[in-house]
């Protein structure tokens, strides 16, 4: 690819930003006219069509190759100006991360919230399942994500964060109404509680259990402790964190459906291969609290 | 309008709900160039585009119109099935209903919770901003809403909830750090909470307090539970919902930025004008805990 002019490249982020022509140029403050102009001179240069003219405007795949370039760029300046001490007042450093539920709601955030203020630092979280967070990371929308894929995006590097473990559970009542027999037999009929349509856990249990899918009979509660409330309260069963069901193990308001059986989901951190001091930073912080509190990956 | 044929109709709500003409010809069991065929028909009876051909497809406003009365159609004739007793094995009805994160967090699902079990009824809840719910509800995706919007949604009736009430909070050694003088002079410079890029309410407490946005230095967490904790955990200031910050204000973990001093976010109740024997039900259970769980509208 040959050399990308950075007004060009700052003005195809601006229209994805804003979501339109007008805006963007309202942004950047230019007529929209110059907007259009930049970002054809830019799918010229390219080759590519870059943007979807829908509404919002969307990035193509060759879209978001420049969006995460542009993205990348603005850290790396944003780091140098910190670092040499040339921005005026340079405002805290932006860490946009893509995490899942489950982790927001158990381990992550109080392991990113004592990360230190000096240099200060802003969080922008995404909230995604752990098998899309890494789409975020291919966008160029997240410059970090805990994902469930060992595999690395282009351009990122991965770390092994541990297993998230999951208890099959329900309201003591809820199990002693569908219970008859085995449970890889009554389970696929019982109602179940999944996160919402993308949620396959409970039926890639199911079906490593008993071959077929969870119940159509299903509730979407598309919130953690919803989720976990949900199955407390009996509308259904379904697989709790570990962290979240111990405490209502504990009192009775949930039993195992099976004593020792659970399901793992390996984690990882996925981030920009880029030296910015406050990605880096967090990146340790989240690798040493993940260690503490999933179990081991297998090696 | 003309008559719509009810197959063409039916294979729209396919492929939208599906994602792609193809994924929608092997839900029907059909070709997909009968999938096809069948959508062109369609638009040209109606004389406008109903799908924008993005991945995944998308409807136009008139597609969304199609959606929505494909939706209200399968309700309907899912609920005569039922109560003829013709339905071999009926199946839950599904209520597909949008609710704001704060609802979803506080009072909303111990209030669905004991919906009777008899007719069995499937939960479909989508958690999304206040003042994007009706946006669901208008593109057909959901029959009914928790909105901050009176304004009822084309074919919906309204109903009012009540009040949800915020309060201006922070951890203690945040506000020792960040008070100086007047909360209207100093917390526009504070660091604050917000939930989302959508989440104005913050912005649109301080602009009523002093005339300005929010900090630009601002984290998002995306959960209703981890806002409550990143403003515990001293990561910023944030409009709390009243119900979760109670236990916290009296632990002494937060303390109010000025005592008395709230936000109140109205609450509606909206959903399709359709005589649905288990959305009626749930409507009511959800009104009345709401009265019960809400501050009182002002009449």
């Amino acid at each position: 690819m040959t050399e990308l002019p950075i007004d060009q490249v700052r003005t195809l982020l601006a229209v994805v930003d804003e979501g339109t022509f007008d805006a963007a140029a309202a942004a950047l403050h230019v007529t929209p006219s110059a907007v259009s102009q930049r970002i054809k001179t830019l799918e010229q240069r390219v080759g590519r069509v870059l943007l979807m003219r829908t509404k919002p405007v969307r990035p193509t795949e060759s879209g978001q190759v420049v969006v995460r370039f542009a993205r990348q760029l603005a850290a790396l300046n944003e780091d140098a100006r910190r670092e040499l001490g040339i921005a005026g007042e340079p405002g805290p450093a932006r860490l946009s991360i893509a995490v899942n539920a489950d982790s927001l709601a158990t381990w992550f955030l109080p392991a990113v919230t004592p990360v230190p203020r000096d240099p200060p630092v802003c969080f922008e979280l995404y909230r995604e399942d752990e098998t899309r967070t890494a789409e975020l990371l291919r966008e160029g929308r997240v410059m970090a994500a805990v994902t469930s894929s060992p595999d690395p995006v282009a351009g990122c590097l991965v770390r092994p964060l541990g297993l998230a473990r999951y208890l099959p559970a329900a309201n003591p009542d809820f199990v002693a109404r569908h219970r008859s027999g085995r449970l890889r037999r009554w389970l696929p009929g019982a109602p179940v509680i999944v996160f919402d349509q993308a949620d396959e856990l409970q039926d890639r249990f199911v079906r490593a259990l008993s071959g077929v899918d969870a119940a159509e009979h299903r509730h979407h509660v598309p919130t953690s402790e919803g989720f976990r409330d949900a199955v407390a309260a009996g509308l259904g069963w379904g697989l709790v964190p570990e962290p979240q069901a111990r405490p209502l193990l504990e009192s009775g308001a949930l039993v195992e459906l099976e004593p020792g059986l659970h399901w793992d989901v390996p984690l990882y951190w996925q981030q920009w291969k880029l030296d910015v001091r406050a990605l880096a930073l967090v990146a340790d912080t989240i690798t040493a609290a993940a260690a503490e509190a999933l179990h081991p990956l297998p090696s």
